[in-house]
């Protein structure tokens, strides 16, 4: 198994995941290697024209879970770096095809689809990105199908929704919440009428292993399939940090680009992967507020 | 006015289009540049790294017309070099919008739609590429969609459907047709009942040039609307041409990919780009059997 993207948000638990079920690991990373002992990693540069090739050369895998991507926090959605990741990704998925690799999982996004008030669905729902980051995204997907299918190579395109859990970029809402209010600060947020889609970090990982060791191809969802209002969310992480009076509801606008929907149909993951989440959102949510309890007392 | 791949079939008829129109002709070639005073050649490959900067830093263009891709006639459908020209395509749009662009154009393809039998329009006819061609064409859409307009760069997508004209690679239906006949040979064709709609290149180049210089944006079918079948145009080659007893139809089996009908809806470009054919069919056939003759009898 070849994980790329292996020290970032997913990475970490997708690579423990597929260690748990007993996978050889190869991992890649841009900078230096973590000290993993059971990880073969790769220190590799995508974004480098032939680093693909290496790459493939000296896993010699069989299967590619690619979560490589920009993904900084805010600047990502209309990042240029976007249209480089779309050729990255082209390139290391015909390069594992040229290779004899068999089948491929590639990160996707729920920014792909036209984000409407129906509750978002593979086939049906219509696939109209708002951002650079999802017609990105897509462009990748449209591709990758047409090119994957005429090497012979297996795809399948998890489409992950909003996520959160330890080791979460701090600019992140969750993170940014929790930080917040373990530290005695008070925390602007917008209203949070908005109902968004939210999976643990743990379980995201967990879908897309699950969806490496199938074989099930095309796109499947990967979501818990719950609505929820972000206020909860924020109620909740207050719940477990203490300081629900420091937070400011509507001390920030939502960007009127921010749909009042975003939730997923989550059919496909669960009968067909056979994936259902394993981290209800108020266990994954006190868990995330302890784990950046401790790294805050650690400073 | 910047035009790429402006030696190919397409470009060459584009270019005089644009001269006519009084336009001042940047133009790229791959190779040794047409001896052609009126227009500056750029003689550039789009394929490598960098290329793209370095043409438009040199043609200073508020317009592009973005013409060049793999086109080989029977491999251009599964060439692994379509990828590359995803990433191409992004780079000049990039680099065309970071060095001031107003306009572009680029060349899609009716392989973008999903082919059924309904007649094919830019909104309504869901977008499912059955080839590699197909889909790179419509990847590129979509990314170049989102990235124009974060870069406010105007972008009009002209999606081209069979055409036929002087000058044709002799690999494709009408140029082989009509030189095999020329020729004195018997022709092998399928029993052409399926119905494509088949536009002359200088239409397809006039068609694209009146596109430029609208404020159209978004995607514009590049088409007659009219269904022909197969059929009907190889025989009005053999009335051009001669030797109808000489066509063996049906001794060649059309693949089963290939649909029964492919016919644009035309109404955007009649109406909101104002551009309507000027060759009609039985006339733009015998002009390029014509002109298949002189070229013959010269060697």
């Amino acid at each position: 198994m070849l994980v790329t993207g292996a020290s970032g948000f997913i990475g970490r638990p997708a690579v423990k995941a597929l260690l748990a079920r007993g996978h050889e690991v190869h991992a890649t990373c841009r900078r230096a290697a973590p000290g993993d002992d059971d990880v073969t990693w790769h220190v590799t540069d995508l974004l480098r024209s032939g680093g693909a090739k290496a790459l493939v050369r000296d896993a010699r895998a069989t299967h590619l879970l690619h979560l490589a991507w920009c993904t900084a926090p805010g600047s990502f959605w209309t990042a240029s770096e976007n249209i480089d990741w779309i050729t990255a990704t082209l390139e290391l998925l015909r390069a594992f095809g040229a290779a004899g690799g068999s089948r491929a999982v590639v990160a996707g996004s729920c920014a792909e689809y036209r984000w409407g008030n129906e509750t978002l669905h593979e086939e049906r729902t219509p696939q109209r990105p708002a951002t650079l980051y999802g017609a990105s995204k897509l462009a990748t997907r449209v591709a990758a199908g047409a090119l994957c299918a005429q090497q012979g190579l297996q795809l399948a395109w998890g489409r992950i929704f909003h996520l959160y859990g330890p080791g979460e970029d701090p600019g992140r809402l969750v993170a940014a919440v929790a930080r917040g209010l373990l530290r005695g600060e008070r925390v602007a947020t917008s209203a949070g009428l908005q109902v968004r889609d939210f999976l643990h970090v743990d379980d995201v990982a967990g879908a897309l292993v699950a969806l490496l060791d199938s074989d099930v191809a095309g796109t499947v969802n990967v979501a818990s399939g719950d609505g929820v209002a972000v206020r909860d969310v924020v109620e909740q992480i207050a719940l477990a940090a203490g300081g629900l009076d420091r937070v400011d509801f509507g001390a920030r606008e939502l960007p009127v680009s921010e749909p009042e929907r975003i939730v997923a149909d989550v059919a496909r993951l669960r009968r067909e992967v056979g994936y259902s989440p394993a981290i209800p959102l108020r266990e994954g949510i006190a868990g995330t507020v302890e784990w950046w309890r401790e790294r805050l007392a650690e400073v």
